[in-house]
């Protein structure tokens, strides 16, 4: 049987998703099962372009989505500066993309699950993610997968 | 035996803290065993109203618990709009509210422990903390749990 | 065999590093096996003063190397004045400085690992880092420690 990692991405931030996806390609390439909870901030990695939001979303549900865009950095964002340096030092480094990683990740097999009550809150609907989503869960389903993971990390 | 978790909740945020909660009820309610382990921004989750300062505290730390106090959100805070707006989404959507989860940690038994190391920096005395705290302790209190637990998050 | 902790310090933040070292030592102190891995902004820890940055460095990486200089709060950073409050409350009140504590932390033998994707993006050399860091690798090394430790926190 598999050894097992369990991310929760709770942040919407490039360099954290970064982190988490670099550690989740290493571990599923490295033969261990891996799935990642996406909740809250972390649904921006999910989302379709557009809002992606219910047809019924209430109006503030359509503003939150509206200033809840992009990704920034956790620290030195500088208006956006930070994660346009970012990706642009990445890309003149030679290291993977975030897209490289995400689209890896899949390959790999590595399971994605969305966070049902943030979904709930925030008013994002099936239709508004994109399809590599596995399963939309709460948190008795993140438990399960952790309570048999060697590795639980909260990012 | 009942499996346990353990979870060090660090931030001071009102996301983080749903977070937190959302993840310790389940737990809870799943019959596992879960402790919290609050330090330093943290501490603010179980802050009587008021200060909730020694008599002897200092200056520095009067100031330092004057500005920090409310939970902000992680990110979008924009001045306090935004831990507004994300409290109307949780009751229009019928989401439990932080205060409903903390309430419901309680009665599944999540154990709450207040860092003293923090506490002594930041001038908190044990009066200062609400009556559901069940110790004051450091860093060997809080190992001796995560060493026991299949799952530990740092939030 | 003794039991193990890997910390993965993500956050370049006064208190967040606080709270890893704060950790770290007390759980090495308990006879424990600690391993922290620096990743992204937790490199600053690790960087010798200047810049540590590759004579072949990019211009826009000994930018990012400028701005990104320093730890402040992750919360009440108001322009540095959180920082040098903590700092002045650490010392007014007997708790051990990051400085002690990075210094105890390799007495007892913790182990320093330098994230080496992360040294790549932000063009920082090893002549730039600390003579403590005793290694300079991937996730794949961080996930090697990672699997056999008891106690796994991404900070």
């Amino acid at each position: 049987m598999k050894d097992k990692m369990t991310i929760i991405l709770f942040s919407g931030e490039l360099d954290k998703a970064l982190a988490a996806f670099t550690l989740a390609t290493a571990a599923a390439a490295g033969n261990m099962d891996v799935t990642i909870f996406f909740t809250f901030w972390g649904l921006n990695l999910l989302k379709k372009p557009g809002l992606g939001m219910k047809k019924s979303a209430l109006l503030m549900q359509k503003m939150l989505g509206f200033v809840n865009r992009g990704l920034p950095l956790s620290r030195l964002n500088m208006l956006g500066l930070g994660p346009w340096m970012m990706k642009k030092l990445i890309k003149k480094t030679g290291a993977p993309s975030l897209e490289d990683l995400m689209k890896l990740a899949r390959q790999l097999g590595v399971k994605y699950i969305a966070c049902s009550t943030s979904c709930g809150i925030m008013g994002i609907s099936r239709e508004g993610l994109v399809d590599e989503v596995d399963e939309i869960a709460g948190a008795a389903t993140y438990l399960e997968a952790a309570g048999k993971s060697k590795v639980n990390l909260f990012i």
